[in-house]
């Protein structure tokens, strides 16, 4: 078995894999010009499984003791940390012309993620997380102070996306909040590692959305957790809290956690 | 009073404000990195009054005559058409880091849009429309095809914007789309003159949000009008219905107006 790489050396790796995702990515954008296409032909879908299948081809070839678990080509078992990769994340927003799709690689080691990049294809942006170290385009990312929701600003991709007992904590955490804004899948958190946004949450995600988030969002000072304030791992139930501070973070958990709404 | 001015050259000169804008909402995009900002204080309000300030100036000099009805700082009444201008559409947009608000610029003459530019600073992008003539980037657009509500990708800038009695059409109607998107303002028209998206209903606009969008949907085949099928003017009220098509467009507004629900 190889030497375990460097985190600089992954790093890099991550974001030649992004480089080019990214021309794949805007070849099939606002190529669907009429009425919502069927599933398996969809521009997006042919993004997705042509992003994919690139990453897998460069991964297996680069790091071959890695695993990977794709959105769209399921899980190559391997002895070494996991690849995760969301090829196309923002599929409504893709298949609407919304620039707002990126593109989410993670690696995970242990079950947690310790490197996360999210890119923009359509808009030139990526964030980019290593335990100590957030950074968008390059220069430092960092939260913002805030620390109450009255002043937060408050993402999450639709507020259809919650659902039984979720919809009552959702609503009561969603009337508290400043500024609400029903968009963005992974951008909202890359939103909120700059400090434009404060506060994010959703439900019904699966790990290749939300495990590119948590490096990023944890060394640019934010906190991202489960509805239950736990680390956020492989096998976690797919609802995320993202928030600017611990306080702030605080506050929603108190919310979302209770079993009582 | 002077000539009446030939089109390209109207289009020419708006074109030149939108132009002149844009780096001004570029300085204070993004430069609230903390809590939501107080009213008067906040780089939204200021990037809305320094543009609106510009494009007064700027028209002014160049027609005496004409009218200007702004945002932010109301009516100069005028002899000739009048120019319409919100500086920052999609406020919520602009503080929350979003590239989505665009700065929007219409001529109305006889309460009628005649011109109409949708301008997106942080994109780069541009819609502008005059009678048989919409662009995109200096290209043709056109809408889509999409005929039926079930295969409709529809945008809202908040399902929250909707009340009263409005609430329960605008509820009848999205449960019979095929995608739902809730966020855009004046991009959301602006990809449906593209053929992007397929359907925008929104309530509670003034004229500076929905007059510039007229000429732009208009001649790229679509149909905008109020929920009674009416078409829009300065004394409108709010509602919006935009469509890709005129059957399309019926059936939305088959839902929208009646007054049973």
């Amino acid at each position: 078995m190889a030497a375990h790489p460097a985190p600089a050396e992954l790093l890099a790796f991550a974001e030649d894999l992004a480089d080019s995702a990214r021309p794949v990515a805007m070849r099939y954008f606002r190529t669907a010009l009429d009425v919502v296409a069927k599933a398996d032909a969809s521009p997006v879908t042919q993004a997705d499984r042509a992003i994919e299948a690139l990453l897998r081809v460069r991964i297996e070839a680069r790091f071959p003791d890695h695993g990977i678990f794709g959105e769209e080509m399921g899980v190559k078992p391997g002895d070494g940390p996991v690849w995760v990769i969301d090829p196309i994340d923002g599929t409504k927003s893709f298949v609407t012309g919304l620039p707002l799709f990126g593109t989410l690689i993670a690696l995970v080691d242990a079950g947690r993620p310790i490197l996360g990049v999210i890119d923009m294809p359509a808009l030139g942006e990526r964030w980019t997380g290593q335990p100590g170290q957030a950074l968008f385009g390059g220069a430092p990312a960092r939260t913002s102070g805030c620390r109450t929701l009255r002043e937060a600003r408050f993402f999450t991709t639709t507020p259809e996306g919650f659902l039984g007992a979720d919809a009552a904590r959702y609503r009561r955490l969603v009337s508290q909040v400043g500024i609400r804004r029903f968009c963005g899948d992974c951008y909202a958190y890359g939103l909120l590692a700059s400090g434009h946004c404060d506060l994010v949450a959703e439900a019904g995600l699966q790990p290749y959305d939300y495990l590119a988030l948590v490096p990023v969002i944890e060394a640019a000072g934010g906190v991202i957790t489960d509805w239950d304030g736990a680390a956020l791992t492989l096998g976690s139930d797919g609802r995320v809290l993202a928030a600017a501070t611990p306080d702030l973070h605080g506050a929603a958990l108190a919310i979302l956690r209770d079993r009582d709404i």
